[in-house]
């Protein structure tokens, strides 16, 4: 199952870049607005699989998040063996948990406004949750999954290590640099979804590639360590870190420039692509 | 004016401990929900004024936070000069900002299970944002803010350090870490709202007294930098750190204890009080 925001509506994707509206058609009981959908998702699933309607085209450009206001946003740094090796890290005994505010967040396709000059890719899975989750154990975790989309951890490298400790969380939240997309693809759908190509490409020059199985703490160990603190909402969204290949640890760095187009992708997913302008004049102070 | 959540649904507080449903005493005009509430905020301040009823009694002990489902929530680690001082750190050139999970959340009485060890307070006064504010200058911030209320950001010291860099966020969102209240009283019934005694209190004892005129980054300051970086919402909450006197930085540390009685106040707001207990015994892993 696919589902798609089109033009802040819920959609299900029923073939290429076709979908019928969830709320229209299932006669008003299902999908008024996300919160809604994800905290009826099994009913969801249950009607989507008896839906027969071929549905219309929509405009993948027009594509918003699959879960736009989330309760809770976490992002987790340093999750890849390979990331934290490139950058000369020690591997972490715990994730290392901050948040996308989510004023950062956008659609498939994206134009971004570049806030400085050391601003970084990190392709992303981002996990959707689909119920209450609090102490659940990594083997049952999947149980608490709605599906997977593309995301893009877009970060300001100077902002995000400013300060002692350095907090990421505002480094990594300017507008845009939270796209996810095109949609929400429900587990059933891979054959293993702890296992996936992942990639990123800066003007169709691979920057990243690697599998989603090279995870420090795989996404059933991080459900359960943040479900052992937090209680995860239907709806949370989990950016679940990026692999090697970042700009800001090559030699000399490498950032995106104005012009510069991103393509990221992930296998049985889809890809999302952001262009990148520089920063327009704006009103109010700085 | 002083806006209270009483079972889960806006008040407007009308004398001691006495009040009215928004929502009821506007005919259904306003304050459905806190989202509503904030969204409308300028209609519900205009509203407020016209208020006559001397509303009926409800009991403090069933106040819930005054913004308990914000889009986003902010929190300013060493913020405070003594407080910076006292941990042995260098100030910081940029506020340090992480979040608290709303998961966390809780009214301004409540039970606190301690989940190790090492679970220190941090009394702070807690900004709600009233209406929507992207590149704000210092000098119009004011504006954008409905009013203060008394937070404590409960910290859970091994956690919250744990990693490099330490990332605040996940150590200081265990259930009940996040409690606020009892109101949220608006900035004109401050004769200066940057400036307020704050303060806590462990089973009585002083532990935490000072001045929110300590701030490095002060109110409109902090509104004026999140605001370059995000768009802030109305309804939005800002922890804007704590003083001098936290427990982990004592020789030797101090931390609190099943039985612990823990008061915070803040000038003109008034106070919450949170009771700690062991950690219950759950099921799950871990």
């Amino acid at each position: 199952m696919r589902i798609g925001n089109v033009r802040g509506r819920p959609w299900l994707v029923t073939g290429m870049e076709r979908g019928v509206d969830i709320h229209e058609s299932s006669g008003g009981r299902l999908g008024q607005g996300f919160a809604e959908l994800y905290d009826n998702w099994e009913q969801v699933v249950q009607w989507a699989d008896s839906v027969r309607d071929e549905g219309v085209p929509f405009d993948h450009a027009q594509l918003g998040p699959p879960s736009p206001h989330p309760r809770q946003v976490f992002a987790v740094g340093l999750n890849y063996f390979d990331h934290v090796e490139e950058a000369g890290l020690a591997i972490p005994q715990e994730p290392s948990v901050f948040t996308k505010y989510v004023s950062s967040f956008a659609g498939a396709e994206s134009t971004v406004e570049l806030p400085q000059g050391s601003v970084d890719w990190e392709v992303e899975v981002v996990v959707i949750i689909a119920r209450t989750a609090r102490r659940v154990a990594a083997r049952d975790a999947w149980t608490y999954v709605a599906g997977l989309t593309v995301g893009q951890d877009l970060s300001e490298r100077g902002l995000q290590l400013t300060g002692a400790p350095a907090q990421y969380s505002l480094g990594k939240s300017f507008a845009g640099f939270g796209p996810t997309g095109p949609y929400l693809v429900s587990c059933d759908e891979f054959s293993d979804p702890g296992d996936l190509e992942m990639g990123c490409l800066v003007n169709g020059e691979p920057v990243q590639k690697a599998r989603t199985s090279g995870m420090i703490f795989p996404i059933d160990v991080l459900i359960e360590k943040l479900s052992q603190v937090t209680t995860l909402y239907p709806g949370d969204v989990i950016f679940t870190g990026t692999c090697a290949g970042v700009g800001a640890v090559r030699t000399p760095p490498r950032f995106l420039s104005p012009g510069d187009e991103l393509v990221s992708c992930i296998e049985g997913i889809g890809s999302i692509r952001q262009r990148f302008v520089a920063a327009a004049a704006e009103g109010g102070s700085a």
